[in-house]
C-alpha cells in the first residue's frame, strides 16, 4: 500500500507545473469555475477538492493520480509561523494587531455579541487603480453568529 | 511634573464613559467627520488624534485634559496576545491562517512582487443582509507597494 | 470618571461574596433562570449579563453597583495559560490533544468538511453515579458549521 | 533488525487504505467491535492494539504485519502544536478557555476538590438533528478523582 | 465587600510568620497531625485547608481572619515557571528529562498501559545519613491508573 | 568512514528487539547485572555503556556492532519536550508543579542552602499492592549538596 | 532610604516634560552637546549620562532630582518585545530578517571572520529628499572585530 | 513532473560554486550589474531573479537549470531564528534593541507619524578605514510612509 | 503581622544606598570578609547572608531592619530572561552557545561521564592588562561530580 | 556540482574516527598546534579553519576532501536549544542565571560602562586537583570594549 501523497508535496508540484506551464491561478480559476482565492487556497492545500474538480486540474496541470488523490483529501488546515513572517503575509497580520480590537469594538456595537465566522466565510482579493499607485483590496465576508446557549 | 496618562488608562475612561452616556463609536466618529474604523483604533490608542479632535472628543464624553493630551501622543502600536486571543478577534487572525498563503500568490500573480501596505491603508466594516443570517463584511485596502531598490 | 472595574476584579468579589454568604452556583444559576455552566461562566466575566441579570446577582450577594456595571459589558475571553495549567482544567486539555484529531475525523466523516460552532454551543456538566466512584459528564454541544463559501 | 514503523507512518497508511477502500471510522469499529471515538483515536496511534485487534483491523484494510506490529506498541500520546491549530480541532480549545475554569468552579462544588480522570474515561460523538441545523454533540465522561493523600 | 487575600499573599505572610517566630514546617505540620510535605505545600496555597485547620495554623502563626480564610479556599494549582528554574527545584526536573521515558517503560512493563495518578499521590521527603554525605530521598507513592474506556 | 548510529536510532532498534524476543527491561537489567532504571534509561539513550556491558546487551537482543557501539558512546541528555506531554510521563512534571516548592522549602529547613544532586543520583520503581488498587512507588535518592564557595 | 526612580519612569516624565515644553529631541541633543541617536536613547533609559548632562537635562525640562539621579545610573539594556513589534520599529527587524544573512556574508567577504561592534559603535538618522517622497537613511557604523583568539 | 528545486538548496549550491571557483559576492554582483547587498540576498533566497539574471548567474558559477529556474521563483522571505542568532548577524538584532525606540523617536520628530519602508528599500555596506581598526557601515535606505488613511 | 520585604525590594535600597554613599561592590565585599562575586550576587539576592552578615552590610549602607531581614532569608534563584539579554551579560550567554558543547567533550575527555558542579562551585572576575586594551578575566570554578548510582 | 558537506555532518565523522582511533581532543590540538578548546570548538563546527590545518586533521583522522572542505567554511555560529539543555551544559547557563548580574555590576564598577568581548576572546579548561575532589577550572577571558560613540 503506498502511503497518500501530502498536500504540501502536491502543492510544490502544483506550483511547479503552473510555472512551467506558464498557467495563472485566475486561469486555473477560471478552467474549473470556482472562486478565486478558494480555487487558489485549495491547491495549496487548504480546502478538498472534489474528484472531478481533482482531476480537471490534473488535467490541465499534467500531474498524476497520486496529486488528485492528495488533492481530494481532507486537510488539517494552517499554515506554518515562518511563512506567516513573509512581509507579504505580515501586513496583515500587522493590521490586525493595529485594528483587531476596533474591529471588535464595531462587530459587537453592530451586531451584538458574536463573531464573524470564518467557516461561512469568503475572501476575495482585487486591484482598485488610483493615481497615487493601484491598491491591493481585500474583503472578507463572513456570516455573523451570535453567542447563542 | 505629572506623567501622561497611558493610551490604555484612556482608553478605559473612553470605554466608561461611552457606556455611561451611551454613545456609539458610529456616533462618535460622525461627531469628529472621521473614518468608522479609524476613530474606534484611535480612540483605543492606535492612532494619535490632532489636539482640536481630542478637545471635541473630550468635551462629548465629559473628559478631563489628561485624556486629551494621551490622546494626541504617538502611539506604541500593537495588541497583546492575550486580547487577540479573544474569538471575535481570533476568527481574523485564523482566515488568514487559512488564507495568508494564497493571498501572497494572487497578489503576486496580479501585481508582481510586493506587499499591500498596512500604512497607506484603510479598513472598512459593514453590515450586509442575507437571508441565511446577516454578514460582516470587512475590507482591508492599502496600496500595493512593490519591492524597488 | 472613575474608569470601570474590571471583569476579573468583579470575578474576585464574586467569588468573596459567594463564599462568604454560603451560596452556591448552582443556587445562583437557579436564582437567575440562566444554564448552570453560562451562569458560572458569565460570573467569572466570559459572557455579558444584562442590566437586570446583573442586578440580580449583586442583589442576591450584596455587591454594588461597580459589579453591575462591569459584569453588563462586553468580554474580552480566555483564560490565562497558567491557569489552563491546573490539574482539574489541564485534564480537559489532555484529552483533547489525545482525542482532537480523533474527533476531526469523526466530525468529517458524519458531517462533512467544517467545524462544531463553539459560539452556537453549550456546555453541560453532571454527575453520575457509579459504583466504581461517580463520573464527572461533560456535554460540549454545538451547531455544526460547513465550510461553505 | 528492521526497527518498528512509527505509529504516524501506519495511521498514514490506515488513512490511505481506508479511502481507498471507502470504509468508515465506524465501520471498521463495528467490525472490531469497539468503540467509536477509541478505535479511530487508536488507530491514528494514541492507544496500543491487541494483536488480535490489530491483525484484523489489518485485514480488513489490506495492510502488511509491520503496519500490525505498529498498531500494538505502546504510544506516547499527544498531538502536534501545529496539528492542534487546525479549525475544526481548535474550537474545542477555544471552549475550553471559555469555559475551562466555569467547569473546574463546579467540579470543585458538585464533588469536592479533585478532577475528571482522563485515564478512566471515555469520550463520544454523536449527531443531534435540530430544526436550526444539526449539531455535534460531543460527551467527555471520566472518573472523578478526589485529591487524597 | 472586601476582595479574598490571594494564596500567594497568604504564603507570604506564613512565611513571614514562621521565620519571626523561629517555627519548623515540621514542628507546623506536627501540629496540626497532617503530612509534612502536604502541609508545606497547602500552606505555600497548593492545597485548601480545613476552617479547623486553618484556624489552628492561624492562632500558632499570630496571623489574621484573612490569611485563614485565604487557606480554606480552592486553589488553582500550579508553579510560576521562574519558580521552576531555581536550582533545587530544577535538579528534579532535569531527573525526569533524564529518567522519564525510562519510568513510563518500567511503569507500562509493570502495570500495563496507564498512569501514576498525580492526584491519589502522596510525597515524602526523608534525610538518608551516608558516609559520603548525607542524602535527599524523595518518594513519589501514587496509585496506578489504566487507561479504562 | 560511517557515521555513527544516533542513540535514538539504536533505541529504536532495542525496543524493536526486545519486543520481537519478548524480553523485559527486567530481565535485560538482571542480565547486565546493573540496576533497573539505569538499564531502561541507559538503553534508551541517556548514559553511556561500557564496552563490555554494550556487547552483552546486543548479543542478548541479536544487534550488530553499529548499535554497540552507539551505546558507548557519551550521550546528550535531555528528552524531546513533545515525549514530556504523554500522559505517563507528565504526571510526574505535574506534581514537581504542585509539590516543587514544598520540597524546595524541606530540603532547606532540614539540610540548609543547597540541592539534591541529580548526578550522584538514582531513581528507583517500585509495585506497592494496596487494597484500593496498586501504587507506583518512585524513588529519588541524591546525595546533598551545599551551596558551598 | 527611597529607592532610585527606574529609568522608565524617568522616561516618562522626560517624554511628558519635552511634549508640554514644545522641545524637539534635536533641540536637546543640541543643547547636550552630543550625538542625536545617542541623546534620545540615553534619555529613553539605554545610556548612563554624565551628572553634569543630566543636571542640565533636568534643568532644560524642568525635572527634579530623583530623574537626574536616575539617568545617571547604569542602565540594563533592551527593549520589551511587544515594542519591539510597533510598525515603526519592526520594519528595521523584518529588514534584518530579509538581509542578515546577505550583511554576513560581506562582511566575511570583506573583513574575514568576525563581527561589526555594537558597543564601538553608533548610528545615525537623515532625512534624505527625494522626487517621490522622502527617505529615512540610517546608518550603522562599528569597528569590526575578528575573531581572535 | 519533477518538484521545484527549494530556494535553499538551491543558495547551498551557489555557496558550494562561489567558493570552489574562488568567486566573490562583489564579482558576481558586478558580473550582474546588480547592486552588492541585493545580489547577496537574491542568491540566497530573498529575492527572485529575473530569466536572464539567473541564467547569468548559473553560466558564471557552472550550475544547472534546476538552480536557475529556483531562483527565478517567488521567494517566502525571512530567516531562521537559529541563524539569527550567529554572532555576526546579532550584533545588528542588539542594536536595534537599544537603539529602536530611539530610531521611533526620531522618526516621528522628522517626519510624522509613518514607517521606514522595509520594501522601497535598500541597504549598503561599506569599509571604512579608521587609525582604530576598520569599520562597517551598514546603510538602512528607505522610502517613508506616513500613516494615510 | 508586615510580609517580609522582597529580595528584589532590598537590592534597590542597596543599589541606591551603595550610590549614595560612594560605596563599591569591593569595598562592601573587604568589609564583609567575603568573596567579591558572592557578596555581589548575595547582595542582589541570590545568596542568603547570616544574621550577623546581614546587620554589617545595613550598618554600612545605613538601611533598616526589614532590609536585614531580607537579605538572610533563603532565595529563589534566578534572573529574569529580559536581564539575561542585557549586552553585558549577553556576551557570556554567547560564549556558552559557540563554547558550551566543546567544553562538554573536553570535561568528559579529562574526568569522564559528569558535571562541573554549579552548587560547589566560586567565580572569580579580574582585570588583566594588556597592551592592546585590558581584558575581563572570569573563572568559573567548581567539583567535578561524576554520574553515580 | 555537489552541495558542501553540513559542518553537523563533518563533526558527526569527526566524533566517528576520533573514537575509532582512540585519539583525544588534546592530542589532535596538540597536533594542529592550536589551543584545546578552540580545536574543539572548530572541530565541532563553530570556527573556520585554514586550508592547512583542515587537511592536517582529515589526514590525522582518515577523513576525506569533503570533510576538509567543510572545515574551512565560514560557519553559522551557535547550538541547539536542546543541547544547551543537557546537565553537563545547563550547569554553566545555572551559573550565569545565578551570577550574570554580579558579573554585569563588577565589570562595571572596573571597567566602566561596556562588556566583555565574546570574540576578542578566548577560553580555557583546566583540571585542578583538589583533596575534596578535582575541580573544573574554565576561564573566560576577553577583552574589555566599553561603549564608545
Amino acid at each position: 500500500m503506498e502511503p497518500v501523497m501530502s498536500k504540501s508535496e502536491a502543492a510544490g508540484l502544483i506550483i511547479a507545473a503552473r510555472t512551467r506551464r506558464g498557467l495563472t491561478w485566475a486561469g486555473i480559476a477560471e478552467e474549473l469555475g470556482t472562486p478565486l482565492v478558494w480555487t487558489t487556497a485549495a491547491l495549496l492545500g487548504q480546502h478538498p477538492l472534489t474528484r472531478e474538480q481533482a482531476d480537471r486540474v490534473c488535467a490541465l496541470l499534467g500531474l498524476d493520480e497520486p496529486v488528485a488523490e492528495s488533492l481530494t483529501l481532507q486537510p488539517s488546515r494552517g499554515t506554518d509561523p515562518a511563512v506567516m513572517a513573509d512581509p507579504t503575509i505580515y501586513r496583515f497580520t500587522e493590521a490586525l494587531s493595529v485594528y483587531g480590537p476596533a474591529l471588535k469594538e464595531l462587530i459587537h456595537e453592530e451586531f451584538g455579541d458574536g463573531i464573524m465566522s470564518a467557516i461561512n466565510f469568503r475572501v476575495d482579493i482585487a486591484r482598485r487603480p488610483s493615481p497615487d499607485g493601484d491598491r491591493v483590496v481585500v474583503t472578507f465576508d463572513g456570516k455573523f453568529l451570535d453567542y447563542k446557549w
